[in-house]
C-alpha cells in the first residue's frame, strides 16, 4: 500500500512520546548480558544507546528547533556531539538511564507543546552545520525516525549476541544480515 | 567488548516474556499511518508483524518444542505458514491483537516453565523441513532472535514512512538504508 506521504505533528508527537515507554518495557531488569555488550569495536550497546537518546534529547532537538525560530539560518545549530553521553553515562546502571530518558522525554514534549508551532512555523528554516539548510519539519521528522533508527539499532545489537546460539536459523533472521551497523 | 556467548534458558525468556510489553507501548493507539502501511508490494506493516508473532507463538515455537522432545529427528516439524497470520487478524484493530500477543505469550511461557527442561533436553536435535537437524536449544535461541528480528523489522517499516519527510537527514538515519527488506 503506498504510504500518503504528509507531515503531520501529531504523527511525530505519537512515536516521540511511546519510545521511552518501550524501551522501559524491553530493557528494564534485563540481564547485562544482552544491554551491556555491543558489535564489537567501539559500536553501541543498549546502554549506550538510551544514554544517547538522553543526551539528544537535551542537547540536540529542541535547541536546534528553537535556533531555527530564534535565528533561521543565521546561526547555524551547534556540532552534536555523538559521544556525549558516555561520560554522563558512566556509572549509572540502565534502569536509572530508563527513568531519566522518560523524564527528559516528557519535558521534551511539554516544551515543544509550549511552542505551539503554526504551520508557517514548521516551513522555516536552519542551517545544519554538515547537511546545510533543512526545515523544522525535517528537524521534528529526524528526531521521531531518529528514536526508530536506535530502536533498529538496539534489537540488531540485541540479537547479535545469540547469533552462535541460533545455528542454522541464522538465515531466515534478516536482523542478523543487516549491515548498517555503527548506525 | 566480546560476547561471552552462551546458552541459558533464563536469558531467552527474559527477551520473550518482555516483548509483549514493549511493543504494547510502542503500538497502541498509535496512529494507522504508522502502523497499517508496508514498504511497499508484499511486506508487512506493524500490523501484519504482531500478527505474525501471534500465530508463530501458537502454531511454531512450542508446537516444536514438544515434537523435539517426544519425537526427536525423526518425525520432522510441521512447516511454518509465513502467511498465517493473513486471514486471523482480518477484521480485528491492532490493539486487539496486542492484547491477543500478550495473553498468548504468557501461556507459553507458562507452558515452556512446566517443560521443565534439563541440559540433555537442551541438546536434543529436531528436523527441521528445510534446515535439518537443529537443537532445542537452537530453537529457543531463535525464538527470542525471532522477536528481536521483527522489532528491527517494525522499527524499519515505522521509519519508512517518514523517509521523505526527513530531508538531508537521511544520510544520518541507518535505519533508511538496512537492506534487510522483507525479513
Amino acid at each position: 500500500m503506498p504510504t500518503p506521504t504528509a507531515f503531520k505533528l501529531e504523527y511525530v508527537t505519537a512515536v516521540l512520546s511511546r519510545t521511552p515507554a518501550s524501551l522501559d518495557a524491553l530493557l528494564r531488569g534485563l540481564p547485562e548480558f544482552w544491554t551491556h555488550h555491543n558489535e564489537g569495536g567501539h559500536t553501541w550497546s543498549a546502554f549506550d544507546i538510551v544514554g544517547h537518546l538522553i543526551f539528544a534529547d537535551r542537547t540536540d532537538w529542541m535547541p536546534r528547533l528553537r535556533r531555527i525560530l530564534e535565528y533561521g539560518e543565521s546561526v547555524p545549530f551547534d556540532a552534536f556531539d555523538r559521544l556525549g553521553q558516555v561520560q554522563e553515562s558512566q556509572g549509572k546502571a540502565l534502569d536509572q538511564l530508563l527513568t531519566e530518558f522518560a523524564k527528559g522525554r516528557d519535558a521534551c514534549l511539554r516544551e515543544l507543546q509550549g511552542v505551539n508551532l503554526q504551520p508557517t512555523d514548521l516551513e522555516r528554516r536552519g542551517k545544519h552545520p554538515a547537511l546545510g539548510s533543512v526545515s523544522a519539519s525535517q528537524l521534528l521528522s529526524t528526531w521521531a525516525v531518529h528514536d526508530l533508527n536506535h530502536l533498529h539499532q538496539l534489537s540488531r545489537v540485541m540479537a547479535h549476541q545469540y547469533e552462535d546460539q541460533v545455528g542454522p536459523f541464522k538465515a531466515y533472521l534478516g536482523v542478523l544480515h543487516c549491515d548498517a551497523h555503527g548506525a
